[in-house]
């Protein structure tokens, strides 16, 4: 199939030669033209615009930061509405507003162009090994005729609903996900605090209901006080004004992964943005001065 | 070996059964004297107080509802310590303040009595069929003596560190069951307020970083609307009000742990006091006048 993939960074990079080596054909742009030299090495052909690459695309994949870049990507001049053709179907695999997304997919239909929405986890490990799960959101029709590009670049790919919902899906990992690392941050401080060895607590918990991924994986990050990402703070803070903003545009309170908002703008100052998001503990800590 | 067990409700009944069971010969003292029915019938001795049931065993344990029970079941008039002798070993298999322990420990360890603190997850269920998790503080020489009087009882048997350690443990556990489960109601509110079917989003979820047993079992209850305990809410507020009342006494911030025991507080205002812990989702969902 003919393809098009905008945004070449850290995960479009090797997510765009995961479909080339799958034997599609693939138009790449990204902002930085030297972002393109590693692909149209590898075979896949650099393209001036967002435009032009979509213009010759079945499907046209979009990689970037947050929302205000899709729009840009999606209907700046030289954006991919002005390239994409009836028919043809843009997926965005950013992490980025679900209302934004459903306001984009409507704009696109209103051309006669399909969307996804299919946003990722898994960080660029998954993104290199192909192992990425994918949550998607849009047509189930539109979702078979993608889903061979999907397998090309991910794993557990599921189709959660309407435009918007792979968005939802997204944001409500990332909620989870970050008052998780706070429940574990604040239980394994409290074990410290207590004088007790926090890896024994972890021992005997992780077998029970406490046992989770976080605690397994994000509770060792906290034990060795070593935050070498994993996921960085400032992208699941990122993540986070996505949901905080969504939850006051739907009249939503979310307490809890506001207040952990809060610890993440916290890292923010200190200077922890490139820290894994485990750093949370550090805020705890920071908070009472618990010493290391 | 002869042991005594006392309380005997939900709980310490079908402990002292497996312990009798095991081969023990067990000596029992509940407050309620038709609570120790059942035991003599099944082949215990049924003793008026707890001191006489503690002066003929080598081990006693003791499984009450909170910190002010185990005081009196030890030290008021007919308490353990006015029986168990010294060279003896009292166990505490209740929920109880890890401060407080440390206290009761020193005192009985100025009789010469040994103490551990052995508070378990698992419910009755896994009271019924030997299969508690008990987390353990006390002495290695003293945990290896009552270790296959523990295994009649549980299976994932810990040593977490001295007296209190495994107070400290089980408070960490209800910590991170709490704040996980107000994680988990949050995100499927947010993704119905959004219009997306949340079980499909707890699908997603849970193969990722955001799966845990509390996303597949508490999760399931929030989904059906069903909070048929499972654990109690007033038990969960009564462990979190262990937590916050050690939490003041070390001087330690735990903000997400007391935002969600507001919740449990709520659960009780409304009634809600013999559901699941899960029905913490009802308060988000009320917060935000989200209807089913």
């Amino acid at each position: 199939m003919n393809v098009a993939f905008i945004g070449l960074g850290i995960m479009g990079r090797p997510m765009a030669l995961n479909l080339h080596k799958a034997g599609h054909t693939v138009f790449v742009h990204g902002r930085r033209p030297e972002s393109m030299a590693p692909l149209a090495q590898a075979g896949c052909t650099a393209c001036a615009s967002a435009a032009e690459a979509a213009d010759q695309a079945d499907v046209t994949f979009i990689m970037v930061s947050d929302t205000k870049d899709v729009e840009q990507v999606l209907f700046s001049e030289g954006g991919v509405a002005h390239g994409a053709k009836p028919g043809s179907v843009v997926v965005d695999m950013s992490t980025i507003s679900p209302t934004a997304t459903r306001r984009y997919a409507i704009d696109l239909q209103a051309r006669g162009i399909d969307m996804l929405d299919a946003p990722v986890s898994g960080g660029d490990v998954g993104a290199i090994n192909a192992t990425l799960s994918i949550m998607v959101g849009g047509k189930p029709e539109v979702f078979e005729r993608v889903k061979p590009l999907f397998e090309a670049m991910g794993k557990n790919i599921v189709l959660v609903g309407d435009n918007g919902a792979g968005q939802v899906a997204k944001a409500c990992n990332q909620i989870v996900v970050a008052v998780t690392i706070e429940a574990v941050a604040e239980a394994l401080t409290f074990a410290r605090k207590n004088g007790v060895d926090a890896g024994k607590v972890r021992d005997a918990l992780m077998g029970g209901f406490a046992g989770s991924r976080i605690l397994e994986v994000h509770g060792k990050r906290m034990l060795d006080n070593n935050y070498q990402p994993g996921f960085k703070t400032k992208l699941h803070q990122k993540d986070m004004n996505i949901v905080m903003e969504t939850a006051k545009e739907l009249g939503l309170a979310l307490p809890t992964a506001a207040l952990v908002m809060q610890h993440m703008n916290a890292l923010m100052g200190t200077g922890d943005a490139e820290l894994d998001s485990a750093a949370v503990m550090k805020v705890v800590e920071r908070i009472s001065g618990v010493e290391r």
